[in-house]
């Protein structure tokens, strides 16, 4: 079977980008096109499906439409832009209309879209056989030409992510298990259910150029490393013990033993994973106490290395997949 | 149960803008957006639902993707703006992503895109359970300003659509009776499953300056007159003999008593609705031999009133509707 990938490529071929307005199209956290003198437009799309990407089981309404924005304001962070204004399709089953569903889905999308002042410019509401699809869709801006990119890294960087991994992907299980009982385990639902973008720390990064090469953590590390790597066509080594483990993982015992490949393989922490010149490592210290250096990148082209114990591993893209052998795909 | 009417007030309400970015938001073919000093920008989604707006039994894989992106160039040329990139994402189940669906869908998309220089910008494709979803989201500009709104209608202005109508409606009822053998009925299921937008036309009128208010007819004559007589605060008076009924449904005995029926209530022609002022309509007529006149606008605000044989009767809109008692919603 086809992975996702080779079809992207394939459409790629297909539709080679002529128009100078579009500065970057397939490939990236977002496609980046040129506004105005002053800044550049990065937009970006996001399928969500019922039992595919979210449970009515597990989650409230108010939770899958905050998910639907943030989902689409972390690929925005992760071009360094700050969110202006988003649309949202959604389609319903009839029984699920007749529900306060939609209202309260719009109330959580719309609760997260003040917090960073996003405009709803509009969407499309329509009819769905038997489960909810949401498309959802956002725009950014950047200064002109400073969008960061995935390909912008060099061997010598430094790696970085913010905040900690595993904790998605460690809710995921324990909603998946019905062990949501645990007070330890509220704060790794909330990560799945009700992940916060990392919209600031994004700006923060392209506003002050401290960012060679960026993306979001929606597939997981192991993925999203290898993701920008291929499109800045290096290697990268990274240390187990500078991985910033979620710190509730160690309070499940199922947790303990794995907790390093769920930070590594576990999708959706929508954290930002950037590399940067080891000149700016200290002002980056300084300006994000919430990001973690974890490694460097190498000039070894596709080679994903895990130093653990002394020991180098060679890593493969483990994170989430939609299809058979491949991952789940961003045009 | 509520309308998607009440539920879009209600989100509006909630939602009011404040950025003054955003020029249009909820509540037309397309928002506007201030892009720079010479430009604005127009961008539309539209999701479409295996089962609810097209059927692989009656599809080819590239005309359902010419029609995804048909929907969204006709909400481009409905603000008389001119394509420039777009979005897709696309979810799919196992078996469909096992087929050739998903290349024969870009396929189509893309031989409509070239046609009009639209640029793939990016998207997302994802695993869908069951059945094929797809959310189509497009962009243009116009001049600043100059984007053609739903409200700009005045009374006295008159009433025109373009090409003919009822076609697509009855492509669909050929469809679903199997009646798709007579030589007669391949240009109105061609209608139905491969519709061109008006593209050029939309330009023509955003260019010239020549519509004082513009929709596309997705939902139906009756429908969308209606939506742009709420966004103006005006009424109409449409002529039954003026509106131009697709020439091929007189060779269907089904369809003959029917015809007025299904130019006014049936939906996905794509063909464009606008008013213009009564000096321009000579220009019109000139430039733009496809356009019929079929009525003007009048001051009775949420009076939409069609003359046939020298009556008046009131016409309720009966277009497409997702849910109950209301239609197909356009946030």
């Amino acid at each position: 079977m086809k992975t996702e990938f080779e079809l992207i490529n394939a459409i790629c071929t297909k539709s080679k980008t002529r128009n100078p307005k579009l500065k970057i199209g397939i490939g990236d956290d977002c496609a980046v096109i040129c506004q105005n003198s002053q800044t550049d437009l990065v937009v970006t799309t996001d399928l969500l499906i019922e039992d595919i990407d979210f449970k009515l089981d597990w989650s409230k309404p108010e939770f899958v439409g905050h998910k639907a924005l943030a989902a689409s304001l972390s690929d925005i962070a992760a071009m360094g832009a700050k969110p202006v204004w988003a649309l949202i399709s959604i389609g319903v089953p009839e029984k699920i209309w007749a529900s306060d569903f939609v209202e309260r889905f719009y109330d959580g999308w719309l609760r997260l879209a003040r917090k960073f002042a996003v405009e709803l410019a509009g969407g499309d509401i329509s009819r769905a056989p038997d489960k909810i699809v949401i498309d959802s869709i956002a725009a950014g801006e950047t200064r002109k030409n400073r969008a960061i990119l995935r390909s912008g890294a060099q061997a010598g960087d430094f790696v970085f992510v913010t905040g900690n991994l595993g904790g998605a992907a460690a809710g995921l299980r324990l909603l998946e298990s019905g062990k949501t009982k645990n007070p330890a385990s509220s704060s790794l639902i909330q990560k799945q259910l009700c992940p916060d973008p990392q919209t600031k720390i994004g700006l923060i990064l392209g506003e002050k150029r401290l960012a060679t090469a960026m993306i979001d953590l929606s597939d997981g590390l192991s993925s999203d490393l290898r993701h920008l790597c291929e499109a800045s066509k290096t290697g990268a080594k990274i240390y187990a013990e500078k991985i910033p483990i979620h710190p509730k993982l160690k309070s499940f015992k199922e947790f303990r033993a794995d907790a390093l490949r769920l930070a590594l393989d576990g999708g959706e922490d929508f954290e930002l994973l950037f590399t940067a010149n080891p000149k700016n490592a200290k002002k980056i210290e300084k300006l994000l106490p919430a990001a973690s250096r974890i490694g460097e990148i190498t000039a070894n082209a596709g080679r994903i290395e895990l130093c653990q114990d002394s020991k180098n591993i060679l890593i493969e893209p483990r994170g989430f997949r939609h299809f058979g052998a491949i991952e789940n795909a961003k045009l």
